[in-house]
């Protein structure tokens, strides 16, 4: 199936946002913690978290311009504080469904039944039931005119990972920490490892690391 | 584990690449084709492709300031014109190999044996052995002044998949298309479907969606 141009303007809406969100391949997908500055937490998953750089260890979000992942932007920019919480396949359900629209004032925490945790000099909530979690300070929101979507960097500031999925080259095991990845709008897997590759070099064939 | 901002900052270089790089979660690995204007095809591949909105159909990568990917970006800069193409378990080793440092002018189509391919009205070359795959028109760039890296942000002008991963809501079978997905720097992963999910509903727990 090719389609140009003119036919992707043409889609049916619902069917564009599927098809168009499926060829971003398998991303990341993390719950992110908020909690406005009179206490409401707020939770809500987000499948858009870039890498921007490891010195100073940077990360970026698309936040889109609708509710209730407004509650998410209003509370990082009043607080500068939130969290990214790596979601496992025991809770994915109920990290889906932080997605629905649910009153302000309304933990998505208590609604879908996840547990915050409190770390000290961090005002945001970690999401206890997550191996993989870290939090982040803001540091800058990018306005993309094009479509009335924001850039929300931050700067990471704590990190909790499961010492047995710490290797000694600082490679984090997300498939030993069971981490599931998404695709599209709606569809959630695990992994199985092909290989670790060694550093690319002009004029050799990259080897398997073995672990 | 628990690391704290001022762990962070003292972690040796290679160390905090990897382990910063781990939290981005599993990503998505996508070859980037693009063609100078003299001809020269240039391929490398990157695991910051984000979706960035449905309608006008948008996404966006974070490119470093460094070699080889300014060819890239030259290119994408000097002609408009890039593509997207999935990784597959068949060649995700050649698909890293592109991230070594070939001279300029020597295409990495080449050196690590896969093929272009051209459609009509596209100037960038595709990669043949790519299932899913999709071109973009160059729209942005936005400058990151705190470390030196740029989002390109394009507009998706012609998309290919395999008829039989492409279901009737529009949503694309990734792992039926075996799309690769990475972590970290150098791992790479296939997928096993959990499950897809109803739209959350606020009182409704999410259905699975069977296929």
């Amino acid at each position: 199936m090719i389609l140009h141009h003119e036919d992707i303007v043409q889609l049916e809406t619902r069917y564009r946002a599927n098809f168009i969100n499926s060829l971003g391949g398998f991303k990341s997908l993390v719950l992110v913690g908020t909690r406005s500055p009179e206490g409401n937490d707020n939770l809500t998953a987000f499948s858009s978290l870039f890498h921007l750089g490891a010195n100073p260890a940077l990360c970026g979000v698309v936040v889109r311009p609708n509710e209730p992942k407004q509650n998410t932007l209003g509370n990082i920019l009043n607080t500068q504080s939130y969290t990214l919480n790596h979601v496992l396949p025991s809770f994915y359900e109920q990290a889906h469904q932080t997605s629905a629209k649910y009153e302000e004032g309304l933990s998505e925490f208590g609604e879908v039944g996840l547990t915050p945790e409190f770390h000290a000099g961090i005002y945001a909530p970690f999401v206890q039931e997550s191996a993989v979690k870290f939090a982040c300070e803001f540091v800058q929101k990018i306005d993309i005119e094009l479509n009335g979507t924001f850039l929300v960097i931050g700067k990471i500031v704590k990190i909790i990972v499961p010492d047995n999925c710490l290797y000694a080259d600082g490679f984090v095991d997300l498939e030993k920490a069971q981490t599931v990845t998404c695709s599209g709008l709606d569809s959630y897997h695990s992994t199985q490892r092909l290989s670790r590759l060694s550093y690319a070099k002009v004029g050799k064939a990259p080897a398997r690391i073995e672990q």
